[in-house]
Parts: C-alpha cells; structure tokens; sequence
C-alpha cells in the first residue's frame, strides 16, 4: 500500500514539491504520461479501470512498460482520486526539473507568464492552450496554483509532458527578461487593443488573477498593456478564452 | 413549497421546455438576473446566503424588488441546487422567447452556431465569449446541450440574459442563411487556417462536438472549413477557447 500512501499525500503541493511527484488520473491523462518521456514511478489501478473506454488497453500497457502497478478496491481507489467519478487509474511520475535556460539563446515566440492564475481548470485549460499555440513556455509566478495539482494535470490534456511549463519568480523572470531583449504584454481591462500590439521577435504575455486583474508587480513591469475589446455591458472573459485570443493575436 | 417543487422538477429538460423557465443558482448569476430584463417568477434562499459575499444585499434586493421568496432549510435548499456547495440563493425566472426574427433585416457581425456541443461548462463559457465579443446572436441545433441548463446558465455569467442565445434547427438556420445571405464558416481540424479566410459582412460560424467533431450537416453547408493552426503533436484546443479565437479572427 506504498504507493497508495504516497497517491493520497501527493494531494498536498508541499508533498509534490518536497518529492518532485506529481499525480495523472484517469485513462486520457496516464495515456498522454506514457506517450511523454517523464520517468513513471507506479500506478495504482481499481477494478472499474476495465469498464473504462480503453482502460483494459491502458491496464495492459502500464504492465507491457515495467511499470509497478497495485491493484486495489474501488473504496481505496477513492482516498487517493481526485476525481468525483475515478475512471480507476492513477500514475505518479516525476515532475521534470525546467527552467528557463531551456529555452536557450537562440528562440523568438511567446513566453507567457501567470501572475496569480488561481482556478486549476482555468490553468490546465491555458497551459493546453499555450502548447497548442506554440508557445515557446508558460511560466507560473507565486500566486499561481502549482502547475502540478491533479486538476490543473488533467485539464492540461497532457500539456503538461511536452510544453515547457514551470515556476517562476519575478526575480528569474526579469533577469532572464534583461538577457532575452523581450517586451513585456499585461493583459489588463483597461490597456489598449491587442490589435495595435507590434509584435516582436520575443514577448512575453502576462495574464492576472480572475478577479483582481492585473497585479502592480506585472503593470509596473509592461512595455503595453493590451485588451481585448469587449461589446458594451459584458466586464471580462474567461481567463482561458482571454489568454488564447491574446496569444493569437500577438503571434500573428 | 410549491416554489421549491418547481425547482426540483425544472434541473429537466423536459420540464424547463414545457415551462419555458429555467433555474439561476448562486449570488453572482441571481445578480445578473435582477440586471436583466428577464421577468423572476420566485426566488429560493437558505440561510448560508447571510454569510456568502454580497449575500445578504442579494437577500434584500430581491424583496425590495418585490420577487416572491421562500426562505427554507439547508437541506431542502439542496435538494433542488446543482453545485456541491450551494451559495443558497436559487431564482427561477421566464425563459425568453427569442427566434431569428430578432435578428432584423439590417445587420452585420456573426452568428455563432453550436452544433452538438455537449459540455454544459464549454457552453455556458461560449456563450459569455460571444455575447464579449458582440456575436449578433447564438443559436444551438439538436445535440447541444440545453442552454437553460442551470451549470450553463452559470458558466454564462449573466451572458444569457442580454446576449441572443437560443435552440434552433437546420432547418430554421437554413431558412434564415437564404433570406440573410450569410457566409457559413465551419471549424475543423483540418480546415484552412483562419488566417486566410476572407471577412463576410454577414457570416455564421459552426462550431461541433468536443470529441466527434463537425458534424456532415455542417461540412455539407460551409463555404470554408476553417481551422486554427497547432503546433505539432496537439491535437486540438478546448472548445470554448477555440470559439474565441476563431470569432476574434473573424471579426477583426
């Protein structure tokens, strides 16, 4: 029951960053893990895994790859999902070690930055977007719910195994600013129009918090604040929705 | 508590369409509601709401608006709310009745079209990034989700009651393409990049299920089959956020 204890204390993001673990559940996410190169720890899989869609086909593939896997009750299962129907499967695998030396010296694209991005469905949904748009990365600044929380993984649709995403500080992030020559967009209700945005070589975008926008640390730092502009009477977008216009827009 | 028994039978479809109301949970979607135009047939409230932000204002408000409210336990509350943790202010209200005729003869912009798009969350998301994005109307055709549906009408964020969002059919969107002369824009994977597609003055835009795709009804109609480009080894982008991007560019 190792790896149960280890599923249900990984709940905990003081946990994930003390054992650089991170939790997969259900078939699409541990599906999207197997594809990606991140070295798998174990599995923990309950019976209804095989009612699943291709949950047999995960089960056996998880064995086919020499991953430990324990099978137990559905009721045990349930201490460690996250999820309020588990599909029967979770993974715990390690979280990559990623900064921005990475990206190297030689890019041009977006960096998209979150200052204080706090919903995981709307996190995992950006993070999605950003690899989907070809961000070059998407960077979390404190405030941010940990990019490795179960639901921000599963919303990410394995976004997470193959775009560079990972936490930051404003510290790094201007320091790793001053040596890339990248301008700084803030998106905030009150900039002006991402369509009159020049797009540069190398920019970053900084997206805020859903309810209390733009924080002084992003505004005192922009070359622009940009918007979007939105019909009369309607005050915001979805933070996701905002941040894939955006992204859009300054890569074209 | 007959206003109760109402709201218990209206989380149906079936129920909602025979009524022609629908159910509004939680301060900030009741909030909108009082905003908006739409007649409030009764309102239900627990005692929870005295200590939700801004509840006890909602309480007040409701009353000096002469809204009928009963006012009941906790447990019965939840016995017709649809949120894990009901913020305990319900209010059902008259659903408007909308058709193509409220379109006019004298417009420009687009029509959002959703084609079997399922999720309530995605749809609710839509419809509050259309009505931001100044959609002239969004129509839904069989096989979406009900737009009355109370985690729609939450995720819409107030989008429901000012933005022209209703249930259509083939036939009627048809109908009104002819008379309208509107170009019709369908989104697929393997579609044109968007880049490329000319603006219409007036044009439609379809939209289709999250996992199945556009539909043949949909491919058989468009004029362009549009799509966003994504980086290599995605294989698409949530719904909601590919909407919004796909009505930015179409607009701009």
């Amino acid at each position: 029951v190792k790896l149960l204890t280890l599923a249900r204390d990984l709940r905990r993001r003081k946990s994930r960053e003390k054992n650089q673990l991170f939790v997969a559940e259900g078939v699409r996410a541990v599906e999207e893990l197997l594809r990606s190169r991140l070295p798998i720890r174990g599995a923990l899989t309950a019976p209804q895994l095989m009612e699943a869609p291709r949950g047999a086909a995960l089960a056996s593939t998880l064995r086919d790859r020499g991953v430990a896997v324990e099978d137990i009750a559905a009721a045990e299962f349930g201490s460690a999902a996250e999820t309020e129907s588990p599909q029967g499967v979770i993974a715990i695998a390690e979280v990559p070690e990623r900064s921005f030396a990475e990206i190297g010296s030689d890019w041009t694209g977006i960096v998209l930055v979150l200052d204080a991005v706090q919903d995981p469905g709307n996190v995992g949904t950006i993070l999605r977007t950003a690899a989907a748009l070809g961000a070059v990365a998407t960077v979390a600044l404190p405030g941010t719910v940990d990019l490795w929380n179960a639901k921000v993984v599963r919303s990410g649709m394995g976004a997470h195994f193959t775009h560079l995403a990972f936490s930051t500080t404003w510290n790094e992030l201007d320091a790793f600013r001053a040596n890339a020559g990248m301008r700084l967009f803030a998106a905030d209700a009150g900039g002006e129009d991402i369509a009159t945005a020049k797009p540069a070589a190398r920019s970053a975008l900084v997206v805020g918090n859903e309810g209390a926008g733009l924080s002084s640390d992003a505004r005192s730092r922009a070359d622009r604040v940009v918007a979007l502009p939105l019909a009369d009477g309607v005050e915001s977008l979805n933070v996701a929705v905002a941040t894939g216009i955006l992204l859009h827009s300054l890569r074209s």
